[in-house]
């Protein structure tokens, strides 16, 4: 059974960049990838719905039911045309990501995609102090602009590779000839990386050379901040924090 | 491997309004739609097969076996054509649910479905005296109506969406631009809740104008009071009665 | 990804019968059916290869690999042709012996098949002393003249319904219009049981009218009956013989 | 969703060999082709992508990313041309699998392959001194030319079958009449086991009739033989080896 593919309107795009923004490791990509959406005011145009999506509408506050959809949007960052991969959640099987990876590259392609940046989490396990963001690249011509931008890379580096759409759409972005890149905050894991996420951030304002206002992050940065300053002194006395689970 | 779509007859239904009536938690959409389904003398004319729902047939009382479906039957309530969806079992995968009601809203299309309801049941997990039935739209200019049938809406709720056949019937139904709703009774879900599904029923006969019999449903009803008063007073020796599982 | 049908060659069959005799519980419907096509040299012509069977080969004693398959046999029986499904495994999943079935009963139309016939084992969990042959039908019609050759209807038997391979043909069979029906055997499903599977090739001697020797089954059923009474003895002595494993 | 094939080439190949060489039980396989195909510097002609490859991109020490993917390789082996499989992972599902070498023999096909080879580990369980090769065949013609490079062949063996890409190539290389064999080296199966690689590459270099520098294999196998009577002293003391995992 094929994806549902329903686009809300056609716009022009001129060789759009896009940037994926699905929920992951410390929901990094997520929210530097909402932050950017939102202060651009991208318009949604395009809902995929997937049987590997879970089955479920959510309601908002109106009691108006959506269906748990894949979305595209875009935006307009600096003079740049910007197309945007958001959702509540990646397909729940390797299968459904791989199939909508397929669709979404496919629709990229019909808008002469110029570059594809896909934004995620770097998993350390244990809290950062000062995120680095690392990347990965599809052809190393990229990597000196990445450079200057702020981007580490570290040789072999994620060890164990890159899973889910972040991996996926920089793998199938090689593959079809488009220079693509995956920017990886360090994290924890252990929360919504606001501050992880602000790490990313830096390196899109760079790209795009745009100034938005980050008041809003920066204020839950500071209260991450405080949060994981708590985490450590309660993990001072326990000698662990492993137990923690995904809050925000 | 598609689904098997087998029609019986073709009947010409004039804009039907469609009500989806599949087993859930609490068997309250079953029962309630089974129960309109029955007291209108409902017509079946398609059968759904699908590798999703279970490899399996039942035996009735002439030992003729039923490969399981999902059934289409159509009615005439006051002078509306309904079509109901009805079978024993959801299907057993996510992929499945999906490609089932894919099929579902495909013939729904082709009948120029005006209305989607989709009941089920909503699990407090707890006993409740009288069950409200809270409702989801797919367009919030359908909550006055509703509301004056005596359904009730609370922003945001269910919180935990709505998942199975009655999500995702009214998540395409708003995707496809059909009016849609869901009718969820309030049900402890540990039984066949039948004054869920009666509470349930009481919006419908109000949106239909219609007084079907409802002796039989309410002397079930009645019988259903007595059980969870029992439940009750055990739960009250025990301080718990978390134990039950399903009973009809 | 569609399964892999290769004809091995055309026989030309007058409206034949099908037999299903795939491995099952206390494979009754593989001894049964095994018994018969080897009584009448049937001969192989059809292999169906499936993603859904194990990703395996089996090697014979030349060290000749041969694919994991579900293979059609044709036999003269009586002057009745007759087609067998036969195979090492039933798909592994309830998507795989869908699509089998379906792809099963796709050639059974294309034959012009006049007849189905499933055979599978009837599990009390207990031994059966007479193992009696209990029948399912796709239309009652077919019931008088299958009670004269000795199956045992009970109403709404098998309570369970019938899964796999034996339950999806008959299914599908009476979806498809074709006289259909499924033959259990009685079986505590703990061993090969040749005895439940001589009382079906019983039932089945009588619809083809025919009297093969069947020596070889009889004495395995003799061994059978030894190694039953022992473990009565057993289970006297224990009062439970509930672990004994399949053995052959 | 089907597979994507990419063809970074389109070579004339006249009437191939086709050696798999895919991770297995000791990665005999994997060790014995990926020695061969860099001996006589194969060339990767296509990759193969898949949703039952996981979903995962690999990075190099330029950081540049790598989409987890089966390839096929080319090379000239002393006069004959011979396609390689290669890659770091089977299909992770049954079904992926079968998708997989589906796909592959449909693109030997339109090479014209006269042969196909798959290699693989013979897994023991225990240490093994000397590791013969045993063989299975598409046909028994096929037996007294492998015999005579050294193949053993035991009646029946292996019981278990041959699972994997090793037994669905063979497998379906008899169905469409392909000459097929696999050859086992036998393997404990607890490390990368080069010495049982070493003897399937023996009779590789006799089909084949090359005499390739075996230097850098021999001197990790001279490593593994160190190791493995490491391990047997450790075993003697302690009367068992078998909690060791793979190691390399």
């Amino acid at each position: 059974m094929a994806n549902i593919v329903r686009f809300d309107s056609r716009p022009v795009l001129n060789s759009p960049y896009f940037i994926e923004a699905l929920p992951g490791i410390g929901n990094v990509g997520k929210i530097a990838g909402d932050f950017l959406a939102d202060a651009f005011k991208a318009v949604k145009f395009v809902s995929i719905y997937s049987e590997d999506l879970p089955p479920q509408i959510t309601t908002d506050e109106e009691c108006v039911a959506h269906l748990v959809a894949n979305e595209l949007w875009y935006a307009d960052i600096g003079g740049r045309d910007v197309v945007f991969l958001r959702g509540l959640s990646q397909g729940s099987t390797a299968e459904g990501q791989f199939a909508l990876a397929q669709d979404v590259v496919s629709i990229l392609l019909s808008l002469n995609v110029k570059r594809i940046i896909t934004l995620g989490g770097y998993g350390t396990g244990k809290l950062v102090d000062q995120p680095r963001v690392l990347g990965a690249v599809s052809d190393a011509k990229l990597k000196p602009e990445l450079t200057d931008y702020g981007v580490t890379f570290v040789p072999n580096e994620p060890q164990g590779g890159i899973i889910g759409a972040a991996g996926l759409l920089l793998g199938l972005g090689r593959v079809y000839g488009i220079d693509s890149c995956c920017l990886m905050g360090e994290t924890s894991g252990y929360f919504n990386d606001y501050k992880s996420a602000q790490a990313v951030v830096g390196i899109l304002v760079k790209m795009f050379a745009v100034s938005p206002d980050q008041k809003e992050l920066q204020d839950k940065t500071a209260k991450f901040e405080e949060l994981t300053a708590k985490v450590k002194e309660t993990a001072a006395d326990d000698g662990k924090y492993d137990s923690f689970s995904y809050i925000g």
